[in-house]
């Protein structure tokens, strides 16, 4: 066991994410006493049957009561609202932090809802699963992967080396970044992937000519992985593309015009410009790899290859 | 070990899918000797030194003389040209398939290459990794995966049976199909999604406010499923895409029609209609499972979780 990093910490909110913080910090010894409070009385019921929380609420201020750090972890669209909640239990000299996807009108309605004294840093684990709910998460969800954390100018760095220290007993690499920064990077990386995969998995479900039943069955062309992607929580992603709209938008205008060069290249038969594509991309891959975020193993090592 | 289908196969072409269909083959017993023929001398050497065929050479016809079925596993581009040189050797009563991603072109090139008396049915096994090359092939590559035949009205039904019966041995189903609509499904489950995932890495590449480091090291939300896909063989690719052209660019044209609303739907704050389509897409998700083409386990059981 480690160092506990934070005697009582309270989750507002309980999904994949949540889930996963608590059984990953009781695993690591991070935390004594976890609170959570969640607004949907069918996760409530499950959390206490569960039993990974000491106290489980439907009141965000009781669970943030005497917490020395509270981790908003609830759809980015309800932040703020969540945090507002909260604040009203919450001491002086604890960390209020979040784990959505988006980080700058995020940090901005941390730091409106957070009471004088408190720590303000933001946060986001990269890290998860097309599952959602308080059965989602696991301890080892974190591990190897990277937390981005967004303190403001001027935060205390004891606060932000504390919470660097929690991220990494959960098993994360942590990085500092600046919350608009984080927002460029995270929709190139997360949310137009997202995007473009409901899109195409919409698109395949309204053709006439090819039906839905083999679009399932050969689906292993390819399609399959986009269908992964595409069956992450509905509302999560409703809330990251409109709150990260600039962002999502001027990416995805590039990849646009991209994929026009793309088409006319296909449509005039110019076979060097898309085999040039094609060989320039697997080097990315290479580097996905170098950079610890993938394994090697073909497939993902699915289960056909034993 | 099963029936012996074929008891001696020629296979002209031997990166992934060609090696795992000669280890499937002799790990179920289903055929006797195997002959491969491919182009690149260092295949050819690995071939030997890996020591799954019986005769390694460079000419079509010579690995062709005596095959009772001839599998053109070259990239999709080259197999009218392949199955012209391997035709040489060809006897009557034998059978000449492919495994191409496209069939409709492959189809009418086979038809053109094969000597009187030669059954001719095109083939493609939904099927593959990111991997390419003689060592690349796994026998469970197959197993549970769906093998789509594409015989012409008029086809001696035997052969048909014979060779349904030598990919079951392999594992996979088969389904029969109109070649023309494989090429539009497939543009749908697998040729598409490709290039959607060539096109969006190389967007991520060319960015100059985002670095390269930052693509790869905050891969794990989304992006790095897209690296993976877009590693793919780049030749392979580009002859898909060019012997494709018609289907690709109609379903292209509804991912791009589809797209452009739901950025419309961000830009104006329309949640409900991104919401909508995000639940909708979750069955898909729902129906490939059942379909048995993926694992529930979340991440693809990603090694993070034991």
């Amino acid at each position: 066991m480690g160092e506990v990093v934070y005697p009582r910490i309270a989750v507002i909110g309980c999904g994949l994410i949540g889930s996963a913080i608590i059984r990953a910090a009781r695993a690591a010894g991070a935390v004594e006493t976890v609170a959570v409070a969640d607004a949907n009385p069918e996760h409530r019921a499950r959390i206490e049957t569960l039993g990974y929380a000491d106290l489980v609420t439907a009141d965000a201020a009781e669970a943030a009561t005497g917490a020395d750090l509270v981790i908003i972890a609830t759809p980015p669209g309800v932040i703020g609202q969540a945090a507002k909640a909260a604040a009203r239990g919450m001491k002086a000299g604890a960390t209020l932090t979040d784990v959505g996807s988006v980080k700058h009108p995020v940090v901005e309605a941390l730091m409106a809802a957070a009471p004088d004294g408190v720590h303000v840093i933001a946060g986001h684990p990269i890290a998860g699963t097309e599952q959602s709910g308080p059965d989602a998460g696991f301890a080892e969800l974190f591990q190897n992967r990277w937390t981005i954390l967004c303190p403001r100018e001027g935060q205390d760095s004891e606060a932000v080396a504390r919470l660097t220290r929690f991220w990494e007993a959960l098993g994360a690499h942590v990085e500092l970044m600046d919350d608009k920064h984080h927002d460029l990077v995270l929709a190139v990386t997360s949310h137009v992937p997202h995007l473009i995969a409901y899109n195409i998995v919409g698109t395949a479900a309204d053709l006439e000519a090819v039906t839905q039943g083999e679009v399932m069955k050969f689906s292993a062309g390819g399609f399959r992985d986009f269908t992964r992607i595409a069956a992450s929580d509905p509302t999560m992603w409703r809330d990251v593309f409109l709150l990260n709209k600039d962002a999502v938008l001027e990416i995805l205008g590039r990849f646009t015009e991209d994929l026009q060069a793309l088409q006319r290249a296909i449509r005039w038969g110019e076979g060097e410009k898309l085999h040039e594509l094609f060989t320039r991309t697997r080097a990315i891959r290479r580097g996905v790899i170098e950079a610890g975020q993938e394994s090697a193993t073909p497939n993902f090592g699915r289960d056909q290859r034993p």
